[in-house]
């Protein structure tokens, strides 16, 4: 059964009332559920963000809410540090999970959260949410059709200009957002699509973590950075391709840049999140296509989340609201794939695997993704 | 008062039930509003759409549907030829009105629908959807702001690849769609956007039509077709600017190529749809400046009309929403400015005017816009 | 015969001493041959030409120095109004030309060259040099072997921020630069371009002229402004395909805007002469291809005027080099098509055409070309 | 003094007879020199290429051709093994030197060249050619300038299409092209581009060398590949600043894509070598500035490179002229800068680093460049 637009309606509450907890309650809203509780750190907090989509009831503490109101699904999109635990917290009682990404700031405290939830009935969902572009499906889906050939390389970025200045923010303390900045806030996504578009696993990560910025200005006073704002990393998938990526919080004039560009013997694909309607192709000599999103010209998996025709841009909304109708749909009983605390768990995995490598300086081997990982 | 995301919702209902009515019915329930009835040519196609958005009940007579249901609103989604009369039947009622463009096909037919809505108590609005992308409001606002001088030219295009094939659509008949087809679909966007953006009305227009596919299939069968698919046209504003475009719906791979440049003495600035997170401004010499989309670093018009971060894609439907939303709060009591039936009036007489010039091979003058006609 | 790069050395004399005067002695030079004499206005003016491209007696007449040096070849590049009298000059001599574009200021003046020409032994170039970008001849190849099926429309401009400022220049003196500045300075290259890509001729021309800015400042005072700098332009093809343009000396921000858009019914194709290496093919729906100037990949008249690998980038001095080496190559024996004074005086009856239709502000129909006209 | 732009004529001499030659061959002669001997490997290919480029006595022994003749200068434009020999022969017979990188194979030889030039009286250049777009002058006029403020990074690439099939050809021989592909091809240029704009000089090397297609054919049998076509690499300059790179032979569609991004805390610069003419200039947020070259709003630097208006492209050809201009006006007593011999060596030093990198999949400090190494 192909699922509608809209799956059947839920009662979601958000824990989390900063500026992606806003995308949640109004995607969460498009799909046609409603929001009946936000949890903030205060009452005006939570306040602010009822008053901003429209309703539910306001919480500081996400048991007490949990408890109260029983929704269908908690929506986390605290800071980094919160996500596990609240994650638990939900699934603990029964309850499905949107959790933000990174599902944890360890890889020990998301594989508790993903054994909860393995050992439970609920979905547990991770906002890796560049998946649910329909171009990066139909990157996947060429890839997987072999239309570039065997994969030689991939090549990419996650540069992002959101601490081009020098002032502190949450994301800057360990004790909030874990022990990393650039790599679990940016380059997660990236490493994900990785493993997502090719289908091979990642075996070996080496990368060099920078402080671009070591000081940032706190209440008018200095304080010293201890979290990489810069990341170069080398990776090998498991069957020995070459993989390179820079990840960023500091590149002047890159409001969002993650690009990834997969090489094989017969051709290149190459996308962007910035222009996320296009798709290039790149045969080996003299010329390069451009894809349109163009509907009836896609894969199912990219036809599937895309509504407007060729040349009416979807973006960054569309994108959210995809993934939300696909866990919805899911916990509606039409099984629908969508990133899980499975894949929330590998991304925390890389991510740990990337921070003792660039602590060590040297190449770090990546466990396996779990078996039943398929993706 | 700023408005806030969400407007007080209402009860809408939609006439019409292509794709375009999909797009209304899904926006009208991103801004937590309710489509309570759909009308459709038959009972299967209505049923269709009301699968599609989630319900709403289902009529083939519209004002049997506005009679029993009394909306709060009408979305006008149907072929052209049924717009007005559609939305008068609405007004009459005291039901407001948001109609698909253009308003009628005819500058009479508008006159009359503007007048009837002008003697009412409704909001009248029209699908002028470009002017809801930020970035066109940013290039209104720099015009005005005057940053790139006096304007001396106006150039453009709409070019589609709609019908880049041969068979034949409703949209060629002039019994249900009206004289004229790519001025009337097409290029009516590029007119409005010409007068909203420089703040000057057209005087003149000169145009040449051509049908590039006189012969289309329909049944196996050949029709002759006889309204424009591409349009050549030279304007003059009111204080004499020399403008010119293109509107085409035969054009290859421009699944929708709306592009307008504006030419100052002491710059110029350019839009295109399918990029619309993006407006050039080009200085004379030397360079040109590529400007994103970046919510505090906008004019307060394009501001308000932006959600996400910079460098996270807002599209076609946040453009729709916008516009809704827009209508949905004036409905409410807090006046946002919005395209209005004098728009579509306005629209109309262009339309016509270009008609009139194309059969006579010759310029047209255009009436002044009505006085109220503050935009 | 493939003629190659060098064709036999001849002595070549210059007549005008402005910057492209600069580019034609250094083109010349390129191809191995000398130039012999430079003519100016004043002794200085061609000693500093001389000085700069490394040689050459000096002149301030121009039948004197032909007289006097018997030069192989003269290249005309003084003011527009002296074309056709000087390239007389040389056919009388027997001594072949090589003339900027426009080949004279009136259409009865170039015929009277080309006529004089025509009767003569002597090879009669004119500068159209986009013609000698290899993606201009891989356009013009692809167009007839039908790629893109039946052209059925052209669409284009020809930009220029050259006078986006107020001084005065010798264009804007009809007694030096003849009666049009936009269309014979810049829209002559469109003109022909458009004829020498789809191999129709140009029937029928509607033309609108504006003057942006009517007064410029000469010695700190104030000059009316009676020739255009902005004009838009419906054109007819013998076969009626529809053709629009605009040729703008007063575009911000466009140094060289050059560019012109072929639809066929199959297909559109898309040239910029400011990135001149690609070429993009449009298919109807779904991707856009852009083709990389890749030699082994081209047509044959592509290929005889491309010498670098792709990605390698080839430009404006290139084209004009490619030109001269066939018109050399032409002389030497080796016939090699390029542009001559029968295009010359063709464009030069489009530009009076276009004169005559904005004066009266109606259509004029351009007679057939010339019947040898073989493009 | 500012040199014009043609040098006092020399007597040139070229070794080698493949593509790079007539590149050579004809620049040489765009400048008013002239070829006067072809050494190859066989007199069939000199014969070749002296017909191509228009003359040059032939031989098959470098040194024979240098005594016979004497030429001013040689261009060194063999297969990579012969680079240093070759330059030495010349520099012993006091004849200056124009050597195709990489000046040797190994960083003992390329010293050996040095030494021997630096005890000489004659000029000798390394076709570090990149440095001869003007845009790249002014990305280091610009950084040096302090327009980007203190540089925080560096990242780019050098990919290539070139070997994206399975033949063989002598670059994968090391007996003939030395120990490395992509490093000692392609690579160095962009190791150049980065000490020479930023003005800091590389501190240490850590890269992987991939071979992708390790298996070639060459007259239809299979040979192995030991030389790599993909390096990933991460380099720390002198200042502690993180760069990272990807040099490829083998990666589809990229026919020459060099690219370098510098990123500084107050902006960022981009340029490519495939859009030559624009340098793009991010500020930190809100937009980006895609800067024309066009020469009156140049840097120094930058404008002495560059003769065409803006909008009139220049490419490849014009950065070897501009090259070959620079060392043959330094020869006739003007001192241009140039990339010289220490460049050279400084360049095989850093291959050679990053090779012994490679092996040992360690970072490798590289020494601090020659004292005189003013950049």
């Amino acid at each position: 059964m192909t699922p509608g637009y809209y799956p059947p309606p839920l009662r979601a509450a958000i824990v989390g009332t900063g500026g992606i907890s806003r995308t949640h309650g109004r995607r969460i809203r498009d799909l046609g559920s409603s929001v009946v509780g936000i949890c903030g750190r205060s009452v005006a907090s939570a306040e602010g963000l009822a008053a901003d989509i429209g309703g539910g009831d306001v919480y500081t503490d996400v048991k007490e809410m949990l408890d109260r109101l029983r929704p269908d699904v908690l929506h986390v999109c605290s800071p980094h540090g919160h996500h596990a635990g609240q994650a638990r917290a939900a699934i603990e009682r029964g309850i499905h999970v949107v959790c933000e990404k990174p599902l944890a700031t360890s890889a020990d405290d998301a594989r508790a959260a993903m054994e909860l939830a393995a050992g439970s009935n609920v979905h547990a969902a991770v906002c890796l949410t560049k998946r649910s572009y329909p171009m990066v499906a139909e990157l996947r889906s060429r890839v997987m059709a072999g239309s570039i050939g065997t994969v030689v390389a991939v090549r990419g970025e996650y540069l992002s200009s959101d601490n081009c200045h020098d002032n502190y923010g949450w994301g800057f303390d360990k004790s909030i957002a874990g022990p990393s900045y650039a790599t679990a806030d940016l380059g997660l996504h990236w490493l994900d699509l990785v493993e997502h578009v090719t289908g091979t696993p990642i075996a070996l990560v080496d990368a060099r973590f920078s402080t671009t910025r070591p000081v940032r200005i706190r209440d008018g006073e200095e304080v010293a950075i201890d979290v990489e704002d810069y990341v170069r990393v080398f990776i090998e998938l498991a069957d020995g391709t070459p993989v390179s990526a820079v990840f960023s919080g500091v590149t002047p004039g890159q409001p969002n840049g993650c690009a990834i560009h997969v090489d094989g013997r017969d051709g290149g694909l190459d996308w962007r999140v910035d222009t996320p309607n296009q798709l290039g192709h790149r045969p080996p000599f003299g010329s390069t296509e451009i894809l349109d999103r163009d509907p009836p010209r896609l894969s199912a998996e990219a036809q599937r989340r895309s509504f407007a025709p060729a040349g009416h841009v979807e973006g960054f909304g569309d994108a959210f609201r995809n993934l939300f109708r696909d866990v919805y749909w899911s916990i509606a009983g039409t099984a629908v794939p969508y990133p899980d605390f499975v894949d929330g768990f590998r991304v925390a995995t890389l991510i740990d695997a990337i921070r003792a490598s660039a602590e060590r300086g040297t190449a770090v081997e990546v466990p396996a993704p779990l078996e039943r990982h398929a993706r």
